[in-house]
């Protein structure tokens, strides 16, 4: 397999990490939007939210659960932040692992994108 | 409660809602910002992703997926599509009920706001 996220995930890759369970990882977008611009993956290769099944619906909600827990921690659980999940050509999704951004530390404008 | 999308998801201000079933409902956003604009909702009230806990994953695991569903209604599985939950000031949330952004149709930028 050949992605760059799993490599992340595996450890194959370097990349400090912000936060690692059994299920996902999260670590620094290589070309922040924000102050703070997060990137959250499953472990587990899942192209885009087109291949999700009702299985996947715990693992997805809690990794929304730990963007905001990491909002919290980068001191963002009062002036807000945004989560975005781009899904292939027009939203620009260049990694083809599914990934949930976290960006926040300025206000963000609309529309996103 | 004087929640706007409260009184959607029970039906006491009438919308045409796209998708409903006992947890969530979807709608076109009043002010869209691209060809394909929608919310979801979950219908119990939950004003931002800090309120989350794991009893919630499968909710929110359940609307992400029911975005990407109802995107593919929408002919977007192919050429993508973005999804946005914004929390709090910075990220202009305006309605204190979880929403997720469903958004399609053009090419979205990036930043994303």
């Amino acid at each position: 397999m050949d992605c760059l996220f799993c490599k992340i995930a595996s450890g194959e890759i370097p990349a400090r990490l912000v936060y690692e369970d059994d299920a996902m990882v999260a670590f620094a977008d290589l070309h922040p939007q924000a102050p703070v611009h997060l990137l959250l993956i499953p472990r587990r290769h899942i192209e885009t939210l087109n291949a999700l099944t009702a299985a996947d619906d715990a693992l997805i909600g809690a990794l929304l659960r730990r963007a905001s827990l990491l909002a919290h921690a980068e001191g963002l659980a009062d002036r807000g932040y945004r989560t975005v999940v781009n899904s292939k050509a027009d939203a620009g999704q260049t990694v083809f692992h599914l990934h949930v951004h976290l960006l926040g530390g300025r206000a963000l404008g609309w529309p996103p994108g």
